[in-house]
């Protein structure tokens, strides 16, 4: 794609907002606020979002997720039945004719009553329906840009099972695929299993924490162990029913960028949803709730891997992999370009006529993992330098090509 | 994917519904009804949506749209400046703090302003932003399954240029566009440009209408032209502007599936968007829009494709190209879906253990392009038979799949 013609270029005159996500972004020309908490995705950030999807379906799918969609008009009756309707959380609507909803903020009353038509017998389960879907939260205060919206993209899995034993043995699987989806994206390194509350059905939920000065979260976090503490479970019971010692643990602030719970019994009995079982005998299925905000990762994203020059994207949700910069030389420029499209590798050919500097600033702002140079000066060769740091080497066409396909791996 | 582990299977007492689209894909396991207008998209019906979707998306892309996505919750102010705040359509929300929203059904209030951003002079237009996205409609009347949703699906596409030859040329190559979107999902044979109300700045718009009794409009068919007319523009004089004959019109039901409309510059004022020309000279840029509802797409193919055994389904949009039934030889019929698999086919197996006649009327109901199946009685071979019909050969593994690959093409 030629970034002269790009929808949503750099700008060099961005306001400074709160948050660091939101003015880089914005800056970058990833994102746009049309209200606080409210972003359109322009092509660059569209593009983000749907790798860090691509990567979430392919988890949750490998875990036997199956994808659907649900609407986010809720009706009133449901939030009653589980007595969400009074919740501060909701934006509420109606029709003309009175009947009121609410838009979903999570979907528990949706999934629970869909499930309850394909459930007869044990033989029937487990499964889990996820989604990615737009989900809306009546937020009081919306300044972390697309960390906190109050519209935001929210992948959200649901299981369904006989036992508690059943639903144990999914949700660790669903906590290694959680890992794998956030080692993918680049996060492994910062990404914390946090022990925090669990609500009627079970001791704990489980979150995955990101440590950063900018979270809102507190967490206690054990480096040894790779695990973290939420403040509010952080009582020397707890510490000592997980063997962890106070000595060893670090108070951090942290994003919540995904969250598992055990749900046990309580919405399937709201909704009075049963299986029979071998002999015949009704239960109510157990369930676990599964969530990941693919924006909210996004962010995370450029709070921990930013620099002071713009945004360092890892190569597998980087919106294209290479930036082709051309200084004059722009026959060679096509010729690369070409060559890169040819050998399926994305590319973001800046064909701007600007000065070698300028390109140079927004290249790095916008922090695609590779940059391609072509100039009278590199003549039949290119200049490939890696966002993230390290050599820029002067090579030859065939071997720029090998260095751009190894970086895609 | 093994059907036995299907989220969203078929129903045996499937309740009817006045619309036929609703009543058989709620009873195939495409998608459920929350409430009136407001639906899930189970898996098989999700697959159908993301398939319209690409499609959709390679042709807007390969006019040059560029894709974006847009939020729902759009603020009271940025509609009274275009003075539809008060229209009927809206559902309306509020922040706690007092401050209103619409939910988006049109996005000229957001994509105006955002265009105006990265407007200043003749060289940075024209650009063609679009999503597929989530629109809301307070509709009074809600009764056509997925043709008509208070929630549903919507790709709209919204172009800017220096002048209104510029659009002309565009909003020709977006024509051609939708023409080819049609054509590649099987609705090439009932589809009619129709010429429609145009409003202030145009004469006419272009809707793309499908001839069906269920359809909500009246148009006016010239067969050979193979064009129609809104009954909104039929009138002596539009017909001798067309070119026309009324003795060659038959007035027809149908359903609208996209529409094309050219804006003038009624939004760019409304938000004060000016370019500069080579002069220095400032204008407001023109606009069109152009929306396809994939969602109404998907309801029309039932409406108009299927018969009285359920859905067919043309190749481009179905969920799976092959419906696999083994009656026994699960052994055999394993052998067919792990070559099937490898070959790079989509394979829905139903592996249930129930009787032939019932596994066919479930794959006639769910109406995938091609069903394999697999028996003591077929051996070494298997029955390759089409769902809009023909002949049923017994054939090889590598003429089966064979005929698979060509049925892709």
């Amino acid at each position: 794609m030629k970034y002269s013609k790009y929808f949503g270029q750099t700008k060099r005159d961005q306001k400074q907002y709160e948050s660091k996500n939101q003015t880089l972004l914005q800056k970058a020309g990833y994102i746009d606020q049309l209200s606080a908490g409210v972003y359109t995705f322009l092509p660059l950030g569209l593009r983000v979002i749907n790798n860090i999807n691509t990567v979430i379906r392919e988890e949750m799918n490998a875990i036997g997720g199956q994808e659907i969609l649900m609407p986010a008009l809720v009706q009133k009756e449901l939030w009653e039945k589980t007595k969400r309707w009074d919740l501060d959380v909701p934006f509420k609507t109606a029709l003309y004719d009175g009947k009121e909803f609410a838009l979903g903020w999570s979907h528990e009353e949706v999934v629970t009553p869909l499930a309850k038509q394909f459930i007869s017998s044990y033989r029937d389960l487990p499964f889990a329906p996820y989604q990615i879907q737009t989900k809306f939260r009546n937020e009081a205060r919306a300044k972390s840009g697309i960390m906190r919206g109050r519209e935001f993209l929210m992948k959200d899995m649901y299981s369904f099972h006989i036992d508690q034993v059943d639903l144990d043995r999914f949700y660790l699987e669903a906590t290694e695929a959680y890992r794998r989806v956030f080692t993918r994206v680049g996060l492994g390194n910062v990404i914390y299993l946090t022990f925090a509350s669990g609500g009627v059905f079970s001791k704990f939920s489980h979150e995955f924490q990101v440590i950063s000065d900018v979270g809102e979260d507190t967490v206690y976090v054990s480096e040894e162990k790779k695990v973290a503490i939420n403040k509010e479970v952080y009582t020397d019971e707890v510490l000592s029913e997980l063997g962890v010692k106070k000595e060893s643990l670090i108070e951090k602030r942290s994003i919540e960028v995904g969250n598992i719970f055990k749900l046990g019994t309580r919405f399937s009995q709201a909704f009075d949803v049963t299986y029979a079982d071998a002999e015949g005998k009704k239960h109510n299925p157990v369930m676990g709730c599964y969530g990941i905000g693919p924006s909210r990762v996004m962010g995370t994203m450029v709070e921990v891997l930013a620099d002071d020059k713009g945004l360092v994207w890892p190569k597998e949700v980087a919106p294209y992999q290479v930036h082709l910069v051309n200084i004059q030389a722009e026959e060679q420029a096509q010729r690369v370009y070409d060559l890169l499209q040819k050998a399926g590798v994305e590319v973001l050919w800046d064909d701007r006529d600007l000065r070698a500097g300028e390109k140079f600033t927004d290249a790095d702002l916008i922090g695609l993992p590779l940059r391609v140079v072509v100039s009278e000066k590199t003549g039949d060769r290119v200049e490939v330098k890696a966002r993230a740091g390290g050599e820029s080497p002067i090579v030859g066409m065939e071997e720029m090509v090998k260095m751009v396909k190894k970086g895609e791996e």
